[in-house]
Formats: structure tokens, C-alpha cells, sequence
């Protein structure tokens, strides 16, 4: 009874059929029938154009984003908690030659607009600092906290009025739309480049990256064969992101993971560290209370010394998901 | 019928087994039991302690083991058609920050001691030029001619002698071993790092990177962490390559890939360019000619304006084969 | 009547007299008998075996340090004020190749042992995290307050325990020295590298890089000559810092300066931001009492919005620093 | 009696003069009158609008203006011999994040257009190979040949026809220009940036990098300063070059040295190697013949085993000069 990660679950079985179905020769790289429906398929969803790169991580497509943002001597904000300044293990700085990470505050690793303001304002206007030139920022959140559409129009909007590009990483943005009941387009606002998370949806190993110029997407395109990222049987990459956005089944696995949550934080009531949005729930418990969960088979991380995230999955069992909630009641 | 790349090739039916295998929850990234059984399967493979990471790509394998050998301030001699020189759009100088490939010259892109010396003799020993660290060389080379267990010997000792590291690019690594009958060590010798190519043998996304050095792999783990290589479903990845290793399925795709090349060599006979040893073929036809072989079904690249390539695969068809081989009898 | 800063100040007649002298065919490079000297010099000046790179600013100093101390993955810890952190445009994150500076929390830009390890004890020792290798700390800070021999070799200690190297930014580490009353060697502790500052002391172009370890001096030297600081008529360069090191001029120059201060600092009394130790002096001051200061004839930095930086240099006028304190007491 | 480098050479009166003159305080960095007025200086001497950077080396204007015209994963084509490519330690990998320098052939270190596209015609223009961003040529070359007019602007046409950027390596573009007896713009063509060498011709410590294109510049000074070369006390760098641009002292000290170089070639005959442009002799002699010249106290490096190389300077003694040609013909 997995609620370690989302990274643990299974592959769907619908993205194992998409992948044997793709097992068939075809032109190497991404200039196969699949990956050039990619671009196409993110322009429907989206409703404006857009280039889709498939990449292996979640890392890889943020940092093809930001380097696509920001030159080497610039600065992208972001929040001090966000996964590309805290579990990528300097994959920004080396994917942008050395830019640098400019740390904003906020409540649920959620930055606004006055957050932004307090890292940009205080830079001089010259050579001797580093100039931002981007933020990045997480739809949900490293919480599980999900930006309103108004929250990011207002933050593109303050973001523009700096003359500052926009990156979001939605690793979990399937379970902020499922969540906000808007469309994909309005969840990330208008934005330069997304991070388009599969692989803790029901992927395997292909997350897509999209921008929404065509110039960064060039730009990309030969970032990412020089990171070591274009794959050569990219048909299988793919393969999974169509099979997830078919039929819209990338929003009903985020549906299914989100509800599990929710199961959970109901039973969590004051112990919540954080509303509970998508598919993450931390909760404050002590070691033994920790203790006594994992003796009843309940598998998930500590957080810090008093708290547990827990992670509930596109295939979580129902049966588990309940047995959990009655064990989290019962503490 | 392709002949364009083994790259389009399918994947065999015991990667598939195993990647289905693995879709059970296990630890994330590289910590799955799988991904931790690496290790021991390549050091029993080559007979020596040795550390095993999996990547996405040959690209990605080959600059991860350049970035242990080289510091950023210097070379690597390597052939001037070395795939990392020619095909990688400058990844090795991403992954090492600038380093300089340092090209030598030699017939069917091989290496030998007096080409290797004749780039690195004249170099001054000041901080003026770059200095060389490392060399690379090729495992059947991007011709497809193998290097000799003498021959690599020699190269590794001359390399040593010139205090520089040695990595081999075993993208064909199999086909090597197939053609010279001898022991995978013996194949690439006692070099530092091995990149050990398993996607163009039947693998879908996985090759492997080999570290005989332990100090090597360490740096290797935060340097594919950071170039956002580490996948979170790691267990997929080492399912392939353990797939590949189990019952030597790797050597018995090579020789069957080489069996094929092979019966296309008789047919071709004095219209080859290279000798062929491994699962390439290249050989002198007129753009009339490869236009027939076109019109008959042939898939496969021109080699500039009078030659063109053959590849083979593990699941060369024999019938196919058998009808390329007349084809070009007929010619 | 400037004290914006030690950088406007004139260039010492010593040091006019030593580029004179140079000014005779020798070597280039770093080849001339000057810049053979140095080694020795600052080795006679520590008391032990050290490796002295000229260089043409405190930022080439700075970052030639780190790049010794920290590989492309790998973080070092700085105060947040630091001036690798603020005023080099991102430098390190040049030098170092994408290296990740830490911040650490302090009053007046000094760090501590708790707060070094308020930074790198939540660190989780993985892959996905970014390694700290070293510190930097400024002596004195970017406020003039200098760190006592004590406290130095408790930051080193703890630093050692953690098996991160050491780097001082001594951009006024003669002021340090003038102000602490001890051996250069106390002044720093038992570092890594040193960064020795000759510009703001009387010099015109040149700083020295002081590497304690030769293997580090070795790398350093081809990492100046990859950042084109290695100059050709490298002589007029050793000249500098040699007539500096003369009859211990650095520390003459460093003492006056430091008075000049100190002279303020008395007048200032409780308009004092911090404690004046070396050549600056940060007071609380109004925009209309700054303007009546301006009115006088002073030139100095405002200090955010109700404080101001005063510098004094090894040349402050005696005339001119008696007549500032006087309408500081005014005030 | 020294031939060995320009850069051993004195530093001109006017050029100490100059640099005593600027010992006066003004504001720190780039932002004093003699440093501001660079651009106007340049842009007369060159008849278009231009940004001027003063630099402390060659490698760092060349690197600078290279960083300007090519993204990491581009290339840069140059002679074999050029000196970015030769004597720079990767200075130009380093400052382009890894670009690509592609070498082209040609007699006596001169690209031809005919050069440049052997090497770019054959880059396929797909992500898996570097491609081609810009070109830099020296002016004189490595070898003290100039490219006349038309031969620049053959070049240039050719580049930008292959939407190349262009770069002039002018570390003797003074030599060029008093040889070519043209206008400083005809000499170079219409090139996006400009090294500009003053410290071989009576310079102490600067060297400018010009910008014809405002963006590059501003790129160029944020790159200046992460570089470590904005110094802090920048009135000196401008002095010495405003010193030489004044009553045009650049050309008359580059004739001079011209002019002793044109008597050594007179007296040297069939031992040249090259055409005697600018300042630099190449002439066959044996190991005999040169031990008999340095017996006499002639300074020079050997070029190879039966060559030698002098450079003459602008100080070049016409005595010393007489003599070497005497001792040349004696032979």
C-alpha cells in the first residue's frame, strides 16, 4: 500500500498498448509519424500553437525551458522551495551555463506577485548584478497547491511588466486542472513554456515540454540533442504522451488520484499542513503515530520530524485509499 | 524491408517480458532492486569491479564518461569521424564545459598509437594549449571495423604512458564482441569507462555506461542526476539492460545482425568501402543503382553521392536478407 | 573630497615607481623574474609554501578560488551579502561552471559555524541535492567588520569537520590585518586559497590569488589563462603587488586608511550601523542631511534610503577626513 | 637586442604619460570620462557607430566578441593555426559554453572563402551537428599576412551569405593597416566585432573589443563583467588606449615596426617562409645558423626545428634592426 510517490505507481494500460503499438519500424529520432503529431496534438489542447518536445524528466524539460528563457548571465525567480532549485541537483545552472536561481518567498512554496516584486525590485540596473530575465513557477506546487487562473494572469502580467519570460513546471499540472475545473490553457495562463508532466500520470518515461514560440522551440530542439535527450527509438516517447492525452485520460488518472487525496485530507481534518488540492497530502503525525501507520502496511515519506507526505497515485486502490483514511481517523 | 538503422528496429520480445516485469511498485529512481543488481551483473560480465549506470542515450553515455576523465580546461583525442565529434551536436562540450575534442586522423575512423601521437606530441606542455586527458575510440567504429584485443591493448598503453584516460563508444559494442570472439573485456580492454550500447541491440530507451573506477561513478551519479538523465521509473531502464545481459541475449542479437551484414558483404564484394565485420555495410552504388534498389523495397541511407550504408539489426528478416544480397548481386 | 570608494583612489607613488622599473624587456607572461618572485614573497609573508596568481580584479581572484574548490555540481556557502553573491554578475556561477553559492544568514555579512550549518546540515546527502564543497567568507565583511584569528580557525575547523575547503575573499584584507593586529596567516586561518587585494591599497590593475595547496595553483593556472587573465606583459603586473609587499607598504597603506575610518566612526557615534573596523563606515543619515553633507563637498554612496557608505583610502587627506567628521558631529 | 615578441616590447612614453594623467580620482569601473569616451573614439576612426570595450588581454577581446555571435551549441569557423584555436587554453570554449571551433585550411594561416565552405557545406543542417554561427579571421594572421580589401570584404560577403557572423581577431590590426595603407574600416570590412590589439604596439595592459552592433555590446558588458575583467579602476585601461588612438601614434608605431621587419625580410630573401607583411620574419634557418645569431645577442624563438620567428616591435632600435639584417645576410 504504496503512497510514497507518484514516481512508484504502475503504467497504464493504455500507454502499454500505445507502446506496442509503436513497435513498428519506423524514421528514428523524432521524425517519426508519432512524435510529429506531438505539436498538433498540444496546439488542440492548448488552442494556440505549440512545439512539444518528449524528454525523459521532468528536470530536463524544465531546464530546456529555462534555457530558452534566460542566458547565462541572467536570473530566473523562483520559489525557494521549487524542485528545480531544491531536487535537481544544480540541472538549471547546468543546462543555463551557470544562471542563477533568485529565491522568492512564500506560504506553500506559492509565489505572488509581491513575492516576485521583493526579489526583483532591489536590483541595480547594472552589470555588477545578475538581471533577472524569467520566473518558474510550479502548477501545483511542491505542496500540492494549485494557482486559480487569476492568480497566474496576475503573475504572467506582473512577470511581462518586468520584461520577464514565464516558465511553469506542472510535473503534477494534470492534477491542478482536474483541480481548478478549467482548461489547460487557463491553469498555466499565457506562458512561454510548460512542463508537461506523463510519468507520475500513468507514463512511463516521457514527460513533453511545450513552448509557445517557435524560436525557442529551435532553440530547444538542439538543447535537447545536446543534453543527450533525443532519443533515438523516439516513437516509444511519444507513443505515451498521445496515449494519455487521448481521449482525455491524462484528466480522468489526475481525477482519480486527486479524489484519493481528498479521501485522505477529510480524514486528516485539522492535521493538514497545507489544503489539499491535488494528490499530495502532508499531515502532521508523530514517529509514532508514523510508527503505527507503517505497521499497518501504509508506505509513504517522512517530512521533517513531525509531518508525512503522502501520495496517492492515478491507480490508487480504493480499498487502500479508505483503509488508509480510517487509519489517519483513528490516530 | 529497412536497412536504414538499427535504431529502427523493434524491440525484442525479452525486453518487453522484463519491462512488464518491472511495472510493480519499487523504490524511484535508481533505487529499485533492479537498477541495484547493475553493478554485479556488469562486473561478472567483464570480470572486474565495475559500476553500471543507465541512460537514455549513447549521447548521453558517452559525455557523462568524457565528463569523469577530462576537466573542463582539456582535450580528448579522438577520431575526426568519431560519433561524438560528428553526430552529438556538441553534447561533449556541454557535459565536460568546453572541453576540446582534438581530432585524429586515420582510415575506417580508427585510432592508432601514431595517430594519437601525432596529435598530442606537438601540443606544449604550458598553459597556453590545451592539454590532453583522456582519448576515445569507437567499438566497432562508425564504419564498423573492430579494433583487436591487441590492437586495443596497444591503444590503452599508449594512452597510459601519455597519463591520459580511455573511453570506449560502444554503441555497437555487441557487434564487436560477436566479431572477435573474445571475452567483452578483452573487447574493449582495460580501459576507465565503457559506454555499452543496448538500444540498437533490441533494447527501447536503456544503454548502459560502464565506470571501472569508483571514484568516476560517484561523479557520474550527480552528473546524470544534473543533466536531468536520472529517471524517476528507473526500474524500466535496468529492466532492458538485464534483459539483454540474461543468457548473453546481447551477443546472440549481435551475431545475427552480423550474420546478415555478413551475406550482404558476399554479395557486395568489391563494391565495399570498408571491410565489413560487424552489422554495417557500405558500399559503392551509383544513385541509378540505389534507385533500383529502392524501386525493389530497400530502405537504407546514400553514403554521399556514389555509396550508400546498410544496416542490419538482431531481427534482420533472413528473407529479406537473402533478397537484398541478389539485389545487389543483380546490380 | 571623495570617499565613495577605495577603487577611486590614486594609484601609490611605491607603485608608479615598481611599473617604471618594469618597464625593461623581460619574458612575457607570467615567465618574468617579477612574477617568478611572487611565490616566495607570499610565502616568506604566511609562513608557509603558497602559490601567488596575479590577476586584474577581485571577482577573477574570487572565482579562480572557488573554481579550485568546487566541481560543476557542487555548491559552496556564502553569506547572502556576500559580494560573490551580489556585485560579481554571477561570476562564480562562470568560473565554477554552474556551481550553486548557499546562502547563509549573519549580522553584518559575517558568517558563523551555526549559520554554515544552518545551510548545509538539512542537505540531504543524495543525488537530487546539490553538494556543498566549500565556503567563502570576506575578511574583512562586505560591512568592514573583521573576523578575530579565533573565529577564523573556528569557521575553518568547522568547515574541515564538514570536509569543505576554505576561500577568503580578502578584497581589504590588509585593513583586516592593520585593524586585528596579527600575522596575516591568523588573519585567514588555515585556508584553501586567499584572495589578497592590492587595488583598493594602492594599487592600479593588479590583486593576487593565493593558492596553499600546489595541485590547486596548478589547476588555477590554466583556468587564468582559459579566462584570458593572463596577460603579456605580465611584469607590470608582479611590480604592483611587489611594491606593495615592500617594507610591508600593504599594511601602512591599510593602517591609515583604517584611521581615517576611525576618525568618522567617532564623530558618527550612535548614527553607527555597524562597528567600524576597517576603512568603511555605514551611518544613519537623512536624505536631507546627506544632502547637506553633498553641499559640503563630501562624495559618498547613499545606503538604501536613511544610511550612507563612507571609504577611506590610503591616501584620505587628513585635512579632508577631519573636516567630514567635524559636519558628521554637525549634523 | 630582442625579437622575440611585441609583447616584450616598452610601453610608450605617451602611453605613460597618459596613464599618470588619469591618477586622479573619478568614477570606479567603466564609468569615468576616459572610459566613456571610447566609443566616440572608436566610431571616428571607423566611420560607423560603435561600442568599445576596453580588455586586460587578446583572448579576452576574442573570446568576448566570439560569446556575442554563437550560442553554446554553435560553431565557429577559423583557421587551424588561428590563435583561438592554438594558444588560447579553450578560452573560447569557455566563454561560448562549449561552442564548436571548426577548422579551415589554408596557406599561411589566411582563410579563403573557398576554405570556409569546404568546412560548412558538408554540416548537415539537422540537431544532430553543430552548426556554423560565425566566422573569425586574424588581420594579420598568425603568420604577419594581411588580407587585402577586397579579400575582407570576399569574406565577409561569404559568411553573411551563409547568415555567418563575422569576427576580426586584430590583435596586429595596426600592422594590418599601416601594411594595407587603407582606412581601419576597409581593413577589417564590415564586421559585427573587432578586436583591437594595442598591447603589442606600445600598450602596457589594454586591449579594446569593438561592437558595431549596439545589442552585442550590452551583452557584452554584462559578459565583460562575469568575466572578471571589469576593473575597478577602468580609467587607466582607457588612457592607454586613447593615448595611441591620439594623432593616430597606433599607425606610426605599427610603421615602425613594419618597416624593421621589412629590412630583416630584405635581408633574410629565399629563407623566408611567408611574405613579410607586418611585423613578424619567419625565415629558414638551421640550428647551426641560429646558435650563430644568438651568439651575437639576437633574441628569437625557433619555429621548429630549421625556422625561426622575429617580431619586431615599435621600439624596434634601428641599430639592433641594422644589425640582425647584417647578421642575417652573413649567414
Amino acid at each position: 500500500m504504496h503512497f510514497l510517490s507518484d514516481n512508484a505507481a504502475a503504467v497504464h494500460p493504455a500507454v502499454w498498448a500505445a507502446l506496442q503499438a509503436a513497435d513498428a519500424p519506423d524514421a528514428p529520432y523524432d521524425n517519426d509519424v508519432l512524435s510529429r503529431s506531438l505539436d498538433a496534438a498540444f496546439g488542440d489542447l492548448f488552442g494556440r500553437p505549440c512545439a512539444a518536445l518528449w524528454v525523459a524528466t521532468g528536470t530536463a524539460a524544465n531546464c530546456l525551458a529555462l534555457a530558452t528563457l534566460v542566458p547565462p548571465h541572467g536570473g530566473v525567480v523562483c520559489h525557494r522551495e521549487a524542485h528545480i532549485e531544491v531536487d535537481e541537483c544544480g540541472a538549471p545552472g547546468f543546462y543555463t551555463h551557470g544562471a542563477k536561481l533568485m529565491l522568492a518567498e512564500g506560504e506553500g512554496a506559492r509565489l505572488t506577485p509581491a513575492a516576485l516584486e521583493a526579489v526583483v525590485a532591489p536590483i541595480r540596473d547594472d552589470t555588477h548584478q545578475v538581471q533577472p530575465h524569467a520566473i518558474s513557477l510550479t502548477q501545483v506546487t511542491e505542496y500540492g497547491l494549485a494557482y486559480t487562473p487569476p492568480e497566474i494572469a496576475a503573475l504572467v502580467a506582473h512577470a511581462r511588466g518586468r520584461k520577464l519570460g514565464v516558465h511553469v513546471d506542472g510535473a503534477r499540472f494534470a492534477n491542478a486542472v482536474a483541480h481548478l475545473k478549467c482548461t489547460p490553457r487557463e491553469a498555466c495562463g499565457e506562458v512561454d513554456a510548460l512542463s508537461f508532466g506523463c510519468i507520475k500520470n500513468g507514463g512511463m518515461s516521457a514527460d513533453a515540454v511545450l513552448f509557445f514560440d517557435e524560436a525557442a522551440a529551435d532553440l530547444a530542439r538542439y538543447r535537447r540533442k545536446r543534453a543527450g535527450h533525443l532519443q533515438s527509438k523516439g516513437r516509444f516517447m511519444a507513443a505515451q504522451i498521445l496515449a494519455l492525452l487521448r481521449g482525455d485520460l491524462w484528466l480522468a488518472n489526475a481525477r482519480h488520484a486527486n479524489a484519493a487525496a481528498a479521501e485522505l485530507a477529510g480524514a486528516a481534518g485539522a492535521r493538514l499542513l497545507h489544503s489539499v488540492q491535488a494528490n499530495e497530502v502532508f499531515l502532521r503525525v508523530s514517529e509514532a503515530e508514523r510508527a503505527a501507520l507503517r505497521a499497518q502496511g501504509f508506505g509513504f515519506y517522512d517530512w521533517g520530524t513531525d509531518a508525512a507526505r503522502l501520495v496517492t497515485s492515478w491507480n490508487a486502490g480504493e480499498r487502500h485509499v479508505t483503509a488508509l483514511a480510517r487509519a489517519i481517523s483513528a490516530l
